[in-house]
């Protein structure tokens, strides 16, 4: 069964979404995360997308719902990596990524992880 | 064109592999990654393989050779999360990985990286 790698670094969880996002992979992933949540009492995740040339209603659902269920496990959810063509589309077809904080890249997200949890 | 994404944290870099290597993509992420190390000024590449089922001889030439490329440049390469069955296969098989560094996961490869480079 495929599974995305979930990274610990510290106190955060890195997510690199690289592959097409399909309905058994996302909540294999969410079941992954939230499970990894828990058991490295993680207070941060970070998700990379700047392999993913499209972000659709599809993924970018599954990223809001991913970024709620971290929230209620209280670890705080950065999307990161984001193309400039996504956050033309993003706009253009109205998606809103609810709940979902972005930063340019992995650094910026892992400062703003810790500088909000302090 | 297919590339696997190279996320910099301080001065290392991290490439998680997730999807099956063919020869193009393998040539993709060694120009990216040598063209980061120089651009990004990386003292370590970190890469993570634990959503690797199996390691051929095709992929472990290929970190072996990325590993040398990025001696040649300075940066050291460890190689990350590495599956159990993957490392029996190894050395059922023979195969070494040349040059290479393992770490059990990316905390203990940083860790590692930054120790040494002190």
């Amino acid at each position: 069964m495929e599974h995305i790698p979930i990274l610990k670094m510290g106190n955060l969880l890195l997510v690199t979404i690289q592959v097409d996002m399909h309905d058994r992979l996302a909540m294999t992933l969410q079941d992954d995360l939230t499970t990894r949540i828990v058991k490295d009492h993680a207070s941060g995740v970070l998700i990379d997308i700047s392999a993913l040339d499209i972000v659709d209603s599809f993924i970018g659902r599954m990223i809001s719902n991913t970024a709620a269920m971290a929230r209620i496990l209280d670890a705080r959810t950065v999307l990161v990596g984001m193309q400039p063509a996504v956050a033309i589309t993003l706009v253009e077809l109205g998606l809103t990524l609810h709940g979902v904080q972005t930063a340019l890249n992995v650094e910026k997200g892992i400062s703003l992880l810790q500088r909000n949890a302090t």
